[in-house]
């Protein structure tokens, strides 16, 4: 299974997390090979953060768990694909219901067109 | 519009190309600033071939392009999403619908669950 994916020479994959009834795609992580397995033996989505360089168990703080559907892996075997149900309907940090917010315009301009849900202070209470 | 892009040390950011009617996720793909300059221009998905290590003008040998509908960034500016509609049907150099076609399975092993439309050697007639 793991034997598989190609990790990059940082030994990451990077991973979609679509989600499973409407199609969209809410986010894209990394994983680890420990990532990966804990993904799918647990059918909970468990990332690995390179900004906190560990594993990141998706909703760990937030609340905002992904249970993992369905896990594909492409055609070069370096991509892997969830389909997953996202609780709370929020998958970004900024509190919007997926990460994908900006749209490039005609002019070539970044238009955020996605309204927030949560503002995130209220997700992220210490 | 390119300054807004974080591309990694290599000069590169992953596009997804998800189809533009069904939502399937079709690919991931490199972009350089150039592909993505291309892309914007021309709606017509351009990506970095890293083994060729060329511009790839997707559907330029198969003459199955994409049409971008959309483009979309993400929250960290890492990761585009193109809107794509699919000439012919077939996005993967496999002759599938799209990349993602091995599925893990409960025995953790990865199965082929999408069938082959038009095989290689017919796409890429010398």
């Amino acid at each position: 299974m793991i034997n598989s994916l190609k990790f990059d020479e940082s030994g990451l994959i990077p991973a979609i997390a679509q989600d499973a009834e409407t199609g969209q795609v809410l986010m894209v992580a990394w994983m680890n090979a420990e990532a990966f397995e804990e993904t799918a033996a647990t059918k909970r989505a468990t990332y690995y953060s390179r900004s906190r360089q560990r594993l990141w168990r998706k909703g760990e703080e937030s609340g905002h768990v992904q249970h993992v559907k369905e896990i594909r892996l492409d055609c070069d075997a370096d991509v892997v694909l969830l389909s997953v149900e996202q609780v709370g309907g929020i998958a970004c940090h900024t509190g919007r219901a997926h990460c994908f917010y900006r749209k490039l315009t005609e002019d070539g301009e970044w238009e955020d067109v996605e309204s927030v849900i949560k503002a995130p202070d209220e997700i992220y209470q210490r």
